[in-house]
């Protein structure tokens, strides 16, 4: 296991722990001053979302390599089923090659998916998993041509009715096997594993070489809201420790980024104070 | 699988559901106004919370069964560990000797076991589990002297952290199996166990005689709160009848109880609609 109490050049921001740079949420900062404050504290990369980045795409990641960093990844396809889902498949593909580009244009070497929730009306979370691993079979030789992989996000099991049929890291791994591209793999993030006791496992049945990601948060103990209430590292009752020595057992040596949706609290902060309490907890306890 | 498209009298009614009797939540109705209410609908037993019983466990437990139904459980246990449960252990095993002498009394056959969450400052749900397995295997003789079955009822994850850190059925037959005794069982809950497509296997392992209860609502796709919004048999997003099968292929023969927390809907309306609906529902989807 890595060793990062005095080194955090493995450390990525995803962007939506600064209130994904909009105005009305966090202090609205552009892309161009997220990547001067994580370059000035020494972070190694930074996740994008696609709301950010409008038609910048190259010009953003030029400015990020610029800056001695990297592009982590990109949140995210559009979600492939339920009721947030794109109207129709045509529309779903579409939207999903559309992210592809973006990745491509960005230098992003991974692309999130978050499924989306069970079929409506189906009341099957299998039927909606099988339409899932369809779509991105499709689509794993689209992404491969962009230098893309997809990394299938099993979501907390409290998001499984609108947001992601795909709800342990177990379906996930079968969702991969049964694709069976070099490219699907699977990311993994605290506030949605951390209970988990099967992680280390699971992991280990996955093999060599499927994470893609590796997301850091805290789930609170007695949090107030599941999407924008998550915790800073430390301050919840996740076991960082243990959760990470079960992805780098896999041999994953990639980011560890943080993704903190956190309106009430880190939201409201500076930013700079924000990035600086990250630096010193992944330093102190992840 | 049991046909109970013309059939109720395996359906059970737990208490929450017309908000625990209490005034304040749902009607307020007495012990006996639902008593009276179920018997007069042909349902077969009633799941009562310690809350509503008070001193009468005895009377009530009478007046059940002079309604021609059965006490079908009891809640609950205090939770054994995290941040709600007693302040210590003494306190914890006073409460719980409490709440089985109650189960007795009532002639509650099932005693309801939810664990209490993460063990404060540990960052362990591993640790967590082990002490919550210590106070359960401690307190099964003391339960089987008084023919009661202690269930251990494993919650959705999304509660993990403050009211439960047993979150999955895999873990709640691990630590059956651990704790050997025949009085310590597991309840399946739909609202707890809805995404795990692990379910029929992990049930099959668990083998026969070691589900206590099963428990009826549904999960709503756009759920407003993971406490109060369960939903109604049929409204959301569960495979009611996939879940059925799996709990009766372990040869559970016992009630379907529902239990729905419902604060802003099944709440606010009149008691004896939420029963006819569940009557209705059970017998349709179910």
């Amino acid at each position: 296991m890595r060793d990062f109490s005095h080194d955090h050049s493995m450390l990525a921001l995803n962007t939506a722990t600064l209130g994904h740079n909009l105005e009305g949420h966090g202090a609205g900062w552009s892309p161009e001053q997220v990547i001067e404050a994580c370059a000035e504290r020494g972070l190694g990369g930074i996740t994008f979302w696609r709301r950010e980045i409008g038609r910048r795409a190259i010009e953003i990641g030029d400015r990020v390599r610029g800056a001695g960093m990297q592009v982590a990844g990109l949140c995210r396809t559009p979600f492939l089923t339920g009721p947030l889902a794109p109207p129709n498949r045509q529309a779903i593909i579409d939207d999903f090659k559309a992210s592809i580009e973006m990745a491509h244009e960005l230098g992003a070497p991974v692309l999130t998916i978050v499924t989306g929730g069970v079929i409506e009306g189906s009341h099957s979370i299998t039927e909606s998993l099988s339409r899932v691993q369809e779509l991105v079979a499709a689509m794993a030789p689209v992404a491969a041509d962009a230098n893309v992989v997809l990394a299938l996000e099993p979501l907390n099991p409290v998001y499984g009715g609108n947001r992601s049929c795909l709800v342990t890291v177990r379906d996930a791994i079968d969702m991969c096997q049964a694709i069976g591209a070099d490219n699907v793999q699977i990311a993994i993030d605290v506030y949605h594993v951390w209970w988990d006791t099967s992680l280390a496992a699971e992991l280990k049945r996955a093999g060599k070489g499927r994470i893609a990601g590796y997301h850091l948060c805290d789930w609170l103990a007695d949090t107030t809201d599941v999407q924008l209430d998550r915790g800073m590292m430390g301050d919840g009752v996740a076991d960082l420790r243990q959760i990470r020595a079960a992805v780098e057992a896999t041999g994953y040596d990639g980011y560890c980024e943080v993704e903190i949706f956190s309106a009430a609290n880190w939201w409201k902060r500076p930013p700079g104070e924000v990035l600086d309490t990250i630096v010193e907890r992944f330093r102190a306890v992840c």
